[in-house]
């Protein structure tokens, strides 16, 4: 069984493998020139070679694990947590840790072979969006978690696999993770001086002062966010406000889908096809007795935040999360306006 | 003149490169095919290859910026902050920022064209320890600082340099790291209702343990932490309690050359001479009129993390700050034990 444990300074918690674990010799091996183009498990007629799915978006009828899905979400052949088992918290001296009991599952995005997100059609996208929220309203229903992520890695630096096929992951976890815990408890400090949403706030000046604007359709906006960590980094924000990413209605999913693909596409274009994160970053789950978390509907916001990968991060970055960017975001919002894709 | 900038919702500090901001077609165009061999500007004999030295260590007289030095500090040439200006701290709309006022030195840590500091002898290490307290405390008497962080990107995805000449790098800033900031008040928090460092606590038990333990030597142990982020990750810690780096006495100051090299070596001779960044965590300025840090001599404990490069960080880790570590720390101490350096 994976563990989490916390660090007992600064209470960040980490996933340990001890399944599996890696030995020394095991590092290093893989490179960029070990790309996997075929045969690819996640396209269309491949179904065997990935566990059984647990979802399935179809546009026609057909049997599950079977040719004719739309969008396919399976568990990821090397979870970093295991779906089955007891949370058993405990303490080990001054240390605190957990089972590793969680959700590891990854969303095959298209049955094509297809590397880049932002090829996909924009009703696509939306499938996947619709997808994305099935799953965590699925997993919602399981009282052991209290997070789910959902993220994407494109790209070989970027964290992206061996396989060039279009897919996000998604990972529920037992803890609420330290970087979202953080927006929640800034978020509510905010809230409770001035009795508004921060989110909205910065949705409003960053409107009124535009430079660091880069799109404004849909019911959402996209900016490079003021202090960005990272060259080219996008905020992509719903205008209206909502804590919580699975109440997103049709019409805001597809609105989401075109302002998405479009982000992407200005990345692909502008920056010469660069590898790239995305992460969805949404409340975490509210159930009748979870306490702090509950009332979180004024205060929080939900938003995607997206990050090429154009850089390397040094000592100095791991150290002290103290980022330096190299792209005023000003210029990199004016860059990414400009880029034209229609 | 580059900007500090603030995240508002987390209050996470950003350093913005506002002049010689990079292009969007300046990016990715070196790899490490680019390394620099020869000639080296850090080798003795090059002194006007580099801006005039702040500091040097000689062991025999000999004129600034000519050969006989043993170290030498150079101000950067890319400086990431500039050492003129005031701070002006000031707001705009809901954001805070500062200008970028700070150092940014590069200490060469050898007059010899030698890439790994775990190649350099004992007793020099013991110098460029001396050299990193003598800029500490130099650093120190400007007001317009509280933190110096020490740092090494040793290999390319480390985020090492064109040039293959061991150095490591200074950076004193207006204001605390983050990460920094989160040690402080986590520290503070245990003492607060133990009346004892947590550092020393865990100390205490990682002795009693033993399975996390790799070095217990001249003062110092050196610990695979209980929630590492990386595989093989390693911490050095004085055994005696202090808050304070520059303390360090001689006798102490040749104990952690020791042992540090000691470190560096088994992870050269054990896993392939890997990249590696290490950084040093000690407490910040503490000035009459400092307030909050003043008195952090019971409950901060400094010392060094040592983190080698062995996997790849992706959109997960970036988003959210949980970590997984594919490696037991358990494992990682008794491989690093295990690893004969003589």
């Amino acid at each position: 069984m994976p563990e989490l444990r916390k660090d007992p300074i600064i209470g960040r918690w980490v996933i340990i493998a001890t399944e599996r674990a890696k030995r020394p010799d095991q590092f290093g091996s893989h490179s960029e020139d070990s790309i996997l183009e075929k045969p690819c498990p996640f396209c269309e007629g491949h179904e065997s070679q990935t566990p059984p799915e647990i979802y399935a978006m179809r546009t026609k009828p057909s049997p599950e694990n079977q040719p004719g899905w739309d969008v396919r979400v399976v568990p990821s052949v090397t979870p970093f947590l295991k779906i089955e088992g007891d949370l058993d918290r405990r303490g080990k001296g001054l240390y605190d840790l957990t089972n590793g009991v969680g959700a590891h599952e990854i969303v095959v995005e298209t049955n094509q072979h297809i590397a880049n997100m932002a090829d996909l059609g924009e009703e696509h996208i939306a499938n996947v969006i619709t997808s994305y929220i099935n799953r965590i309203l699925d997993l919602e229903k399981d009282v052991r978690f209290k997070y789910v992520l959902i993220f994407k890695n494109y790209g070989w630096s970027a964290g992206g696999g061996r396989v060039r096929h279009a897919r996000s992951q998604l990972i529920a976890t037992p803890v609420n993770p330290k970087r979202v815990k953080e927006e929640l408890v800034g978020a509510r400090q905010y809230y409770e001086y001035h009795e508004r949403c921060i989110f909205c706030d910065l949705i409003k000046q960053e409107i009124e002062q535009k430079e660091r604007l880069i799109l404004d359709m849909d019911g959402f906006i996209v900016i490079a966010p003021f202090a960005s960590r990272f060259p080219f980094e996008m905020w992509i924000l719903p205008k209206k406000h909502s804590c919580d990413f699975v109440k997103l209605d049709m019409p805001q999913r597809a609105g989401l889908a075109r302002t998405l693909k479009k982000c992407l596409l200005k990345l692909k274009k502008g920056l010469n096809d660069p590898p790239y994160n995305f992460i969805l970053h949404t409340a975490p789950f509210r159930r009748e007795k979870a306490g702090y978390w509950k009332s979180v509907d004024f205060d929080y916001h939900w938003h995607i935040e997206i990050t090429p990968r154009l850089t390397r991060v040094a000592g100095f970055e791991w150290g002290t999360g103290f980022y330096i960017c190299p792209v005023p975001p000003e210029n990199a919002a004016k860059f990414l306006r400009e880029v034209d894709v229609g």
